[in-house]
């Protein structure tokens, strides 16, 4: 059985609506999805780095986050012909650990926690895919990458690209 | 450079001396790692399971583990010539994930976080080598296994074995 590894922000947590939520009422800015086409709040606002840090090692943050629509249906079918793993770089806000086990307990209930991955470096993943919004994941993976589209990554080119989970299902 | 992963608990985390410690205090026992050859406190007192689980999962029971002898000075010259990373399977007590994210800081800084994995079934890690003292995890693993030496696993037999982190440094 061939196994796929998910990352868990912008594939199956919608972690910008969030995020541009907690910034404005921080910030009492109006930053939009559109504003952050090609690029990530933390490069557009580097001035206000330490709230972006603040809030986003709030464990309330991840655990408040929306599930991408279709995720959980569309890994469920693919689970049947796939072993799925979710592989979340957490080591970048260490006050996300147990919110994170939390929401993938709620939100992906028919995984085993067994398949879940916190790290950093994703190229101590062992899978035939890697399906990821940051194409860094990918340089030193020995699968197949593949970006899931988000804002930041739209230019990015070489790797196969799925924009969402019903592209999902069709590509696998 | 080739790659080490090397697990925590019984690795470089001394978790028996502070296991028996906390089990013979909330039961009145005096067990002691003899009783421990060939065997796990949690199969020789199956009865107390529910006591054994509750202990493991409060922070502090893994936040004040001593280190074991010797592990930092040799994976501090292994990582010289080796890549290493701390693969721990953490989804069995969801409660230490930040105690063990503190540990591993504050007695292995020379290790980048980015090097941390938390995960529950260790066939994801991609490695050339994988120091455990479970066997278990050497089964789909990919790499070669090595036990490092528990009073549980003393009678395990099939894999290259070392004894300590002397030992350690002369193997590789």
């Amino acid at each position: 059985m061939k196994r796929i590894a998910i990352d868990m922000d912008e594939v199956i947590a919608d972690f910008i609506p969030e995020q541009l939520k907690r910034f404005n009422i921080a910030t009492g800015k109006n930053i939009t999805i559109a504003d952050l086409h090609g690029t990530k709040l933390k490069y557009l606002h580097n001035d206000k780095i330490e709230t972006i840090h603040t809030f986003q090692n709030d464990p309330t943050f991840f655990r408040d986050l929306k599930v991408m629509p279709d995720s959980q249906e569309v890994i469920e079918t693919l689970s049947k012909d796939y072993e799925i793993f979710i592989t979340t770089a957490a080591m970048e806000f260490p006050g996300s650990f147990t919110a994170k086990y939390e929401w993938l307990k709620e939100h992906f209930s028919f995984l085993s926690d067994m398949n879940f991955v916190f790290c950093g470096n994703k190229s101590i993943i062992h899978a035939d895919y890697l399906i990821d919004d940051n194409v860094r994941h990918f340089k030193n993976f020995k699968g197949k990458g593949i970006i899931f589209t988000a804002p930041h990554n739209i230019n990015e080119r070489g790797y196969d690209r799925i924009d969402n989970w019903k592209a999902a299902l069709d590509y696998f």
